[in-house]
């Protein structure tokens, strides 16, 4: 059992990017841009009441307010100002929800935002304040084995960790860089057997050969490249073919940790 | 029995403006922006808080998508378009009051919107779908008399009526045009005396002289004009001498409206 | 000879929009947006690069502040706000033209500015005076018959008066409402034809089926309908056909107006 | 004989900071925020104005695009957006200064954009390409010592190099880390003995005693401490009693540097 997530939702107004309609009905999570990178209201309301036909859950998917750069472009941000940040997004779409009479349930930072908690355990829990504070029930989506998970552990939330489908890994268990030449997986079937071997066997093959261990409850789809809906449909398939369901999020039977002694 | 409201957390980032500090402690409501005509999500956790220790209740002050306007520039939008934007709005402050483990329970709209909204059923109408959709609990703050009390009644919800403590009505009981000497009162005694005329004999005097009957659970006061904070305790000062008790919007026994049959 | 122009660069950041690369080999003037509506520096960089090398003059293309709407919605501003706005991101493109080598030649205000400027003097003077103050020379793209040719007549500015290949008019000059099915012309030889009478005669056959007289040495071309580069295209081929040059606003020979006496 | 500058109109909207009214009365340059960071047209040309009258030279004060945080926070910009948006600023201002008649005549990165250019040579280059580009006549100021410094000189542009009279430097040349106490003088006299120093003797006592050689043309006067005005007014007089002339940067007599051979 396992489930695939994908962001939505990143258009601005005319302004429209991205495969949704497509990848809704491939993914069963789906992460819902909040009007910090990207998203606006409008865009908000309609995918909300899509994904409950879809069957998909949906996730605050924050960003850096910085829309030009879509959130990608790391800024210096403190902990503090993004943990109220984080939480106006959650919030906002909270209220969106309403619209499908259905509940927010997952939490997955975007982009710069999201390599930037990666890698510093101070953003990372500042993350998990505005989910404990907001909706300690929200489900943080984590990347396997950064200063997210460990962060979300140490306040005692519900931890997916996540793995990518389309990401080639390095040896240390990190994504090798985009600067690398294949470090996106493009070809559908490769994309497939590297989710399933993780899932199955929570191990991958790096990209020097060795194998890696990866622990993955959620794997995420880029709904970005022009393959994205073929890498989406083939791993989902190829998921299914070996005998894994793929569903959403809210079915995975996620835990909440043990709040660290004293918090952080 | 009154409330006394004011708009607040109108900064934006390293720009503050108003009087909130001392404002809090003379009001009983915080009308708090929601970060699109003004405001932000820093100013938006700070004021919750400090709502919630001075016994002020809180709602959403949402306005247009107009920052360098500050939301007073009329903007032509479709009501389906701004229904999505209020509805974000309450959601994030919604999410912000958790921070002061509270809840938003009222809605005002800020400076265009509020005018358009009070003189056009459609947008009123759409303000109070969102408040029907994200938490039909919530006080629609409406000027009295206008469409958005129609609003709000044809969709069963909870209003608050709101007068003007140093606003000039004319003789058809609308607020007379800011461009007319003397349309906004800046003596504290006048403004006193308009109120608690108001509250007590559901009338005042008009710009003419003649009487006008203006019956509001909320007095407005406005926290930019730099006599406000006089204004506002010569209000409460004037309330209070003759024995009317001014209190939160949630302590003013409102009750929701019988929705119209067939809705609007 | 008659000149053909199109709206340009209305991207932003990671978001593209409309027909760029394509309509930039047919038409001969292309109004470029300043960042207000939509744009940026990068996308304007580029855009005067590629003006340049396909022999098209260029123009800013200035619009209200509301990106989010596109700058499609109208706006209550104040003609001194606006005539500074205007005069700002005339100045920005200046700027970004020295990357080519090159001069901004000529303004057509965008979306609802440019029909808000149509109708009302006041907004149309302010943009005319912005025009005059950063550089005299700039050629005033206004709708033919508007109050914008008014008040650059007025102003003594040198005017391009602007008809449409692909609007349907009506018997009084005016275009026809797009809440009018038939209101865009799709058909491009329908198109080609109205133009080339335009041209030719200085009248179009109305909706209503009346002959109309209609002045213009510019003809804008809509890039964002999915037929837009085929109208263009059919636009230019009927005119060229018609043994008609189609040329940059820069050759159109058009000389300035004496400025009204006593001025505005 | 030295140059006194100072940032100035960076409010934004309704939205007032700083001191520009008083110090512009002392300062002899002034940096005028050009809606990235801060500032709008209608501030901008209020300013020119303004500034011409008073006998104020003006240049570009051009920031990161991060409205919310002031352009304080450092963002991960690449060089050849950073020109873009660079040369779209200065464009602007230059458009705007055509309201009063007059020149724009340096450029002065603003924050976090200054504090990583005078680090980063790529960024620091981009800078100096934008202004060669759109008027290689502008002056770069620059702080004394920098990566600014250099890639000015490389690309054969004029520089101002600056110094500053409220901030304690340390032993190396740089400044005092603001997260040190005492890195901020708010002594009036203090600031105006550094500052005659360093203009008349080219050195200045660091925090820990020593001796340091700075260089500088133009002196940087902080608007946003509440001592800004005592802190300028101070370092004028004192300036002036020492027979030093305080003048704007277009008396200075600077030179062009040779550029560098083979450019960057």
């Amino acid at each position: 059992m396992v489930n695939l997530n994908a962001d939505m939702g990143e258009g601005f107004g005319v302004y429209q990017i991205g495969n949704d309609d497509e990848l809704l009905h491939v993914i069963r999570s789906a992460n819902i841009a909040c009007g910090f990178h990207a998203g606006d209201p409008i865009t908000m309301r309609r995918l909300v009441v899509e994904a409950k036909q879809a069957g998909v859950s949906i996730g605050a998917h924050p960003g850096l307010n910085d829309f030009w750069g879509f959130g990608r472009r790391r800024l210096d941000i403190k902990p503090d100002d993004l943990e109220a940040m984080v939480a106006y997004q959650i919030g906002a779409l909270r209220g969106m929800a309403r619209y499908a009479e259905t509940e927010v349930t997952h939490v997955k930072p975007h982009g710069a935002l999201n390599n930037m908690a990666a890698e510093d355990y101070d953003l990372a829990h500042a993350i998990g304040r505005a989910i404990l504070t907001v909706d300690p029930g929200l489900i943080y989506v984590a990347l396997s084995g950064s200063e997210m998970e460990r962060a979300a552990k140490d306040l005692g939330l519900t931890i997916a960790r996540e793995g990518f489908a389309d990401r080639r890994y390095e040896a240390d268990g990190n994504l090798t860089s985009r600067k690398i030449p294949g470090a996106v997986i493009t070809d559908p079937q490769e994309a497939a057997d590297q989710v399933v071997r993780m899932v199955r066997d929570g191990e991958i093959t790096a990209r020097t050969g060795e194998s890696v261990k990866v622990q993955a409850e959620s794997i995420c789809i880029h709904g970005d490249e022009p393959t994205a809906v073929a890498v989406a449909k083939a791993a989902r398939d190829g998921l299914e073919a070996a005998g894994i369901a793929v569903v959403p999020l809210t079915e995975m039977n996620l835990k909440r940790a043990d709040a660290a002694v004293g918090g952080a």
